[in-house]
């Protein structure tokens, strides 16, 4: 148990507000935020990565494991963002600097995934391949579109 | 988006079922298995040492901030075990090889912790601040317990 209050035990708090996007939560250190929001983020991407794999004929469709999959990456989708707090875009981070500097950009286009993994989660669990795969298309434009403009190659 | 599939291009099942404590999701490499189980972990701390600063008197109780603390971190407990997968005793990982070798214990304190996460979430959303220290004591407990038995130091 220790080791999980560690980070607490001697608090600095990155108070930073400024440009926030979505509601952020205290990290002991900078680079919490930064693991905490990529941590999310590989979830997300490990979860929708094997919908992929489904829709892409690379492995069996089986309604449950992908309804799972994708409320998996659904839940994770509303976690990333308390990560980005202020001063967090130096470090082991791709993130680019227009998160803070162009923030109402960022939040629409963050949610916008949020709503698109959303619906592919109510989707799923309708066990329509068809529809998935649609929604699955529309899920990945919503990724790559905030990719583009606010991660680094 | 492609980023993301990337994993799925080359597909390496890490196919392991000996032993497996938990229905176990495909990786495409051992170590994407060893970093889902940590990314789940590193969430589900923070969260929990979250509460645990207010449980220590170090931040103020605000109901809604610690019933969605304790809503994440149980969400995330349910996530690290398919990244048990077997072979992933190697690499960047503090996993004891008990973990694959007395699966049934593993299992057990896994699930004992999961169950007590899953109380103290409960408990948060009643906003009884004594209950929230007491149970998130009784969680703590069960994260040590497995640790102490499955986590190298």
């Amino acid at each position: 148990m220790k080791s999980l209050l560690k980070p607490f035990l001697g608090v600095v708090l990155v108070a930073g507000i400024a440009g926030a996007a979505h509601a952020q939560a205290p990290f002991a250190k900078p680079e919490y935020a930064i693991k905490y929001r990529q941590s999310a983020m590989f979830i997300m991407g490990q979860n929708f990565g094997r919908i992929g794999a489904v829709v892409k004929g690379e492995r069996p469709y089986n309604k449950d494991e992908v309804a799972k999959y994708a409320a998996v990456a659904a839940e994770m989708s509303k976690l990333p963002w308390e990560g980005f707090v202020a001063g967090t875009d130096k470090g082991e981070t791709h993130a680019k600097p227009e998160i803070w500097t162009d923030a109402a950009k960022f939040k629409s286009a963050s949610e916008k995934m949020e709503q698109e993994i959303g619906k592919l989660a109510e989707v799923a669990k309708g066990g329509d391949l068809n529809a998935i795969k649609a929604q699955f298309g529309a899920t990945g434009k919503a990724c790559k579109a905030c990719h583009d403009d606010f991660k680094e190659k």
